[in-house]
């Protein structure tokens, strides 16, 4: 542990995805400059679900997500590509929504190669608009959270191909990460590629990997949305593994897996 | 995958943290059931950070989220224990934020195991206060939410004792997760007490590990209040690791840890 590093040494020197001058103190709004989130505009409950939603277009959030990926980051650009284009068409409550906050997602929450950014980010859109899961009726956003982390453990990412890329400009590797985890994720891809984590291929890798949640959230949400959402649900962990988990136990385990207590027992 | 199962089955007999009926379409509001969010108290903007911050008691803030983990889980009581008294004390934009949602934080994001929800819900709380490390000046919400993993890492959990234990009444099993991963946490504190996820013992020990850290925090928080919040960050890995990651890589990797690509370089 360096204790003589300076944040403002570790922000500009060693952040996990340093893409760009700060851009001063205050951030861009989703109320488009309004800076009181008292809007006039008519308004729906923050806490009453659904939030209204109107279907969007795919491509063009996706697009949106991957160019905001470099000021936002993977989790902030998910929320921002979807609640952005909602805030202009719907307004409240996605204008009241602070979505540069959620910035913090990034890199598997601060670098720690946790939950991808992405996958949190879209949890956080699909439990906000569809309700929470402890709501009745608003039980299909815990559903599809759930599904897109499983949905994108098996993808080929990225699967999304930017109008202008800005790395990786005539082909990118792909590979299948296996697990939600930022840490596997990128890793696996900075192995079979042999870019590094700085370098402005990654980046756009992520970016595109951001792009492509984006893009298959607005999906499932249209789908929900037309009342066809499949409930479907790939991959539930207590139920089947006894405990919070991956699908993947040996990737960790080896062959020697713990097996979890049984309910109402003592080892 | 088991097709069949509808969600109603899923939510009600296997859901990680299924800890009591739901509570109808509406959820609980931090704006004391007026439903409006365009609240006629004098309002702070979403989108300038810090957001007004008063410092709050830990150990009233920590029995707070003990109590509200039966309702939101980890992730979303975290928020709620901070946020619910913020709201009381401050107004906006405390009393907008939708913070039933985050219940999906639970179980490291419905039940997969990954970022402990409680980390999870910290971090937004902490960048929904301090401000997004995208802005210039806001960079201690990032860092107290990285020092918080580390320091959850490395506690022997649950710390913090509720007045009137749902569980666990005359002792608990201590353990360290060396990890901030809920399938590590949870899964070393079952192995080490021998019960199962869906017992009254491991429910009571996450909302006591969830109360631990909003206690934490909100020293934390306190500390950067009143401008003696220390900067050195314990785990900053993309500096160290050349990748995202956590601290302990042969936990899975065992002897053979890969060596990351370095900048610029092609394998």
């Amino acid at each position: 542990m360096d204790k003589k590093v300076s944040r403002r040494q570790l922000l500009t020197k060693a952040a996990f995805l340093s893409v760009g001058a700060v851009i001063g103190k205050f951030g861009s709004s989703l109320a488009d400059n309004n800076n009181e989130t008292t809007s006039s505009q008519k308004s729906h409950p923050v806490n009453i679900w659904p939030w209204p939603y109107v279907e969007l277009d795919p491509a063009e959030t996706a697009e949106i997500a991957y160019q905001e990926w470099y000021r936002l980051w993977c989790g902030g650009t998910v929320i921002y590509s979807i609640f952005s284009q909602l805030a202009k068409k719907v307004g409240e409550p996605y204008k009241s929504f602070p979505v540069d906050p959620f910035a913090i997602f990034e890199g598997g929450l601060a670098g720690w190669g946790t939950l991808c950014g992405s996958l949190n980010g879209a949890s956080v859109v699909a439990s906000c608009i569809i309700g929470p899961m402890t709501q009745e009726g608003c039980e299909d956003g815990h559903i599809i959270a759930s599904n897109m982390l499983d949905w994108y453990s098996h993808a080929n990412m990225p699967i999304y191909v930017p109008k202008k890329p800005k790395a990786n400009k005539t082909s990118i590797v792909h590979t299948i990460s296996d697990s939600p985890l930022c840490h596997v994720s990128v890793g696996r891809w900075m192995q079979a590629s042999g870019y590094a984590i700085n370098s402005p291929e990654r980046k756009d890798r992520c970016a595109r990997v951001a792009a492509s949640v984006a893009y298959k959230l607005v999906e499932e949400l249209n789908k929900w949305k037309q009342g066809k959402y499949s409930e479907d649900i790939a991959w539930l962990a207590p139920k089947k593994a006894k405990i919070t988990a991956q699908f993947n136990c040996a990737s960790c385990h080896g062959a020697h897996i713990p097996k979890p207590p049984m309910s109402g027992k003592k080892l």
